[in-house]
């Protein structure tokens, strides 16, 4: 396997050149005091090296041991408990963290980076620290500040991790079916009683105690999920002074043996009348998960990416050195016994649309953090358009960026042949680590409704409005020629998708049934216009940079023209399908399957 | 996991309502006397049991235990000698053998819904017998008279398997640069010296004796592939007599760790100036291979849509049993907890994907097989036409049905949210088994070529023709109005189709780059049209029967109708980029990847 490389110049060039990061921070007054240029492109470097040199090398080791179970205990692969030792001290916990109480308060489009190159390294370590910052998240917004000075302070330390208890056997997309009880106590904590599955660092080895997140209902809360509370949950049971008490009720009963992430405890965990503390109020859990669980989706689909960049490096790195057949237009290096396979065509798309998803995923998600930054910090009219611009896609994110991923993973597999199929390779590995992306912190199609129905249509398509508005601005300022093989395709898809958006408003007056059967192929039209938005501020950044003579920007702007002219096609069978009525997959009994 | 039931009732409508294959068995001489259509059931229901009841149950522990290896030893899986014992003394080795050498003279058309049973039972335990197979075919086809009656005996006996040797470690897709060399001796026999790697099934401990074919190269043999002849190598020396004398200079070096088929050995096979014996002329190697590659090609499609079919039998257990949400058109099942997922537009989204996608896989392998029947014992113009026929499907019929059967592997463990990757719900082994049927017998990528270049454009399409005559003249056939939902679309893509063909043999004299950058967009095209007419077909035969009260012939025709509308409008996107000139993909530097 190739040696992870963080793209820092790609990272580089999405924040200053496209996003004009610097001068939203400066902007920001919140964001001014925190960060400029120069102590962001600081972190990154050094974020880099940790991925690069700590993070990188656990890939396989986490794989091929995986965690072990041994009575309750859960013990992590070789290395992991050092690395994120050095993570710990490195201050990476705290990188987004509420200043307030030891965070350093970096903006997501700093974090999501951060997030990036974590995962390209290994997303099962990466699962560690980030289900702690979604969780710490989640605190710092709906805690009381005596939770906060007790937990919040240890998980930016890095001494204790978070984790989210959600699902339980029989409810998982559905949670208002939870049965884990939380009993109140007179001294106003509750004594929590339940078990859940699929918890991702439930248990481990690497920090002292464990600050579990965990939903539940009180004895006399209504039926569904407007009867869900959120609790506080330590695995260690802390004193006033911050120091450890006796172990809570609060067990592992068993880990996963999954497809992949390995490397990561996918834990059953058990909650015997274990102490818990209220997080926000009583019957709004959700709203309160929800927090994490926005942040978590848009950091999956980082994973997704993630993983088709490291795919991505690998493939690439094979191609060139392959020796196979000879380029249909002659021999191409007639003193070796073959040409590499980058002579060949069908490699070559196979890269290129890695190489143009992948930095297209990226400058999207870039694009996305930008506009949480903006609703986080910003005021007035913006803040609130890009308060609905998140909303609107952060499903997208979660989704497209993770079918996408294993779409990536599974062509840099190809690349290989039949080395492809073999672990020690590394490519299979990947293509099993991202297959989990697309079905946690709710499953795909999940998203994909969550984005028609619940954002697109029950708005009556307000949620949509910002989007196309932006878009169609950027269309008219960017009139000129050398602009348009970029703009005009891009005028048209999103003129395509604004058709098709009331279209499928208007015919889930009579057919509701059409936003499930469309919801998947709309989330991927939706997906391939924005992301053709974010290539064309891509190509007009590089444009404006392609007399420097750096090969860069000749890269991106030809990455761009691929883009468009072999990747976004793929909206129109999407279109075509998500128009049919839902009638052809309702008028089969569920007898005739 | 649901127990694997053989579809049998959707074959025996394949075979004989759609394909009419008891009348074409009468109408060929050389089987009409040995198969008719009870002589066909009695095979298909005994193998079914075979695949339910020994082979599936294999399955999961092939995958856990996987093969071990111990100083060039190799043993199987518990169960897997016993199954194979089973297997063999059911005659079931000697199934599609030539009757003159004690084969039971099957024609493809029943030992390829044999291979399905098989591969959906267990695909890895699948690989010894059907490698067995295609290694008997190219020796009854090229193997001189002594060879076959010493060793193709007791391959169809099940006394010994074949192997497969061509890849070597810096020689797969390409051939030409093998480096095994074959020493003539003089009683007339080879002395074989080289190292093969990914061969499956190259040592085990199933049968006492193993015949290796070995592509090598002659001293003095022409550079590339017309320097490369065909070698029949014994693991075990053979005495006049048939019994076995002292081990060859064969052993098996290690065998691979993958990701899926964990069953099936896959090994380092050495040579050591072993005893080998030529098959067919000297040179021409490669094409008596190509023999033994068009079968296995098939077959390997098989194996796609074979997992697709169990993937998705367990898909849809899963389904009609999981409670999670309600339907948006309300409560299907207010008694319930919560409605069964199958109320969810994208779940039968997903479920009809798989239904559709792995019906048409087999109607459309159940066509290629009935024209390699006539290929093999037809006559005339028909004879001919068919031949075109196989040529042209073969490698749709390995990258199409793999590529589908990816897509419904994945989507059959998304149906079980996160179970679905959680291994002992069985559903992310499917995926990890199919992933291999893209890559192995030649790429995807690799097929496509063969398709576009090899076959289409080379024959300026005159390869092409009968397909497309075949389909007009089905259109033109059946014209009435309750046909017509099926026939006109699928007239409509055979013109595209066409259409698509023209350019890209006109294009492809000014950019012969296009043949490697629209191949594998134009397989797919292919690939659904192609499924758009055995689905016309099948819509044909079931709408003669819908009368019969039979819900099945419902199921078909609303499968069918689902097909043509949310299916067949994919090839829409691989149109337009197939159509793309291969700039885009050439203009970037190898520096720029």
């Amino acid at each position: 396997m190739a040696e992870y490389q963080v793209p820092l110049k790609d990272m580089s060039f999405i924040l200053y050149d496209v996003l004009k990061a610097d001068q939203l921070w400066q902007s920001l007054p919140a964001l001014a005091e925190t960060v400029d240029r120069d102590t962001a492109d600081a972190i990154l470097q050094e974020c880099a090296k940790i991925a690069e040199q700590e993070v990188a090398p656990l890939l396989r080791v986490g794989d091929e041991e995986g965690v072990s179970f041994d009575s309750g205990k859960v013990t992590t692969a070789t290395g992991y408990k050092e690395a994120f030792q050095t993570y710990v001290e490195g201050g990476w916990t705290a990188l987004g963290g509420d200043p307030a109480y030891g965070g350093m308060g970096m903006p997501k489009m700093i974090t999501g980076l951060h997030e990036e190159m974590l995962c390209s390294g290994d997303i099962s370590f990466s699962l560690y620290p980030t289900l702690t910052a979604g969780a710490a998240l989640s605190l710092a917004k709906h805690g009381s500040e005596e939770l906060k000075e007790k937990y919040l302070t240890r998980m930016y330390a890095g001494d204790w991790t978070g984790s989210m208890c959600l699902t339980e056997a029989h409810s998982g997309t559905d949670l208002g079916m939870i049965r884990t009880k939380a009993i109140p106590q007179e001294d106003g904590s509750y004594r929590i009683t339940g078990n859940k599955i699929f918890i991702t660092a439930g248990e481990h080895d690497l920090a002292e105690n464990i600050v579990h997140l965990v939903l539940a209902k009180l004895p006399d809360a209504p039926a569904g999920p407007r009867g869900i509370s959120l609790f506080l949950v330590p695995k260690i049971n802390v004193n006033d002074d911050g120091s450890l008490a006796e172990p809570n009720g609060v067990s592992c009963g068993s880990i996963e043996h999954k497809m992949g992430i390995h490397g990561s405890a996918t834990c059953v965990m058990n909650f015997d009348d274990a102490q818990g503390f209220l997080v926000g109020e009583i019957n709004k859990g959700l709203a309160c998960m929800f927090t994490m669980m926005n942040y978590e989706r848009i950091g999956v689909g980082i994973q997704g990416m993630a993983a088709a960049e490291r795919s991505y490096q690998n493939a690439v790195e094979y191609a060139k050195e392959r020796l196979q057949g000879r380029a249909l237009t002659g021999a191409k290096s007639p003193e070796q016994p073959a040409d590499s396979i980058m002579v060949h065509g069908d490699v070559r798309r196979m890269l290129l649309n890695m190489k143009a998803l992948t930095e297209g995923s990226r400058a999207l998600a870039s694009y996305i953090s930008m506009k949480l930054d903006i609703s986080a910090y910003g005021e007035g009219e913006t803040q609130k358009t890009s308060e609905s611009l998140v909303a609107l896609l952060t499903p997208i994110a979660k989704a497209f960026f993770t079918d996408l991923g294993l779409e990536s993973t599974v062509t840099g597999q190809q690349v290989f042949g039949g080395h492809g199929f073999i672990r020690e390779w590394g490519q299979e590995q990947l293509v099993r680590d991202t297959r989990i992306t697309q079905i946690y912190e709710g499953t795909n199609g999940v998203q994909a409704m969550d984005l028609l129905a619940r954002k697109v249509v029950a708005s009556k398509g307000t949620l949509f409005q910002p989007f196309a508005e932006e878009v169609k601005a950027f269309v008219a300022e960017n009139s000129q020629a050398e602009l348009q093989e970029f703009v005009a395709p891009l005028a048209e898809a999103l003129g395509d998708l604004e058709s098709l958006t009331a279209h499928l408003i208007e015919q889930s007056q009579n057919d509701v049934n059409i936003l499930g059967t469309a919801a998947n192929d709309y989330l991927h039209v939706f997906g391939y216009t924005a992301m053709a938005y974010t290539w064309a501020l891509q190509a007009k950044a590089a444009l404006a940079k392609v007399d420097s003579g750096d090969d860069f920007y000749q890269s991106k702007i030809k990455t761009a023209r691929y883009f468009f002219a072999r990747l976004l096609p793929r909206r129109l069978s999407l279109i075509e399908t998500a128009r049919q009525s839902s009638e052809v997959l309702f008028d089969i009994e569920d007898e005739l399957f």
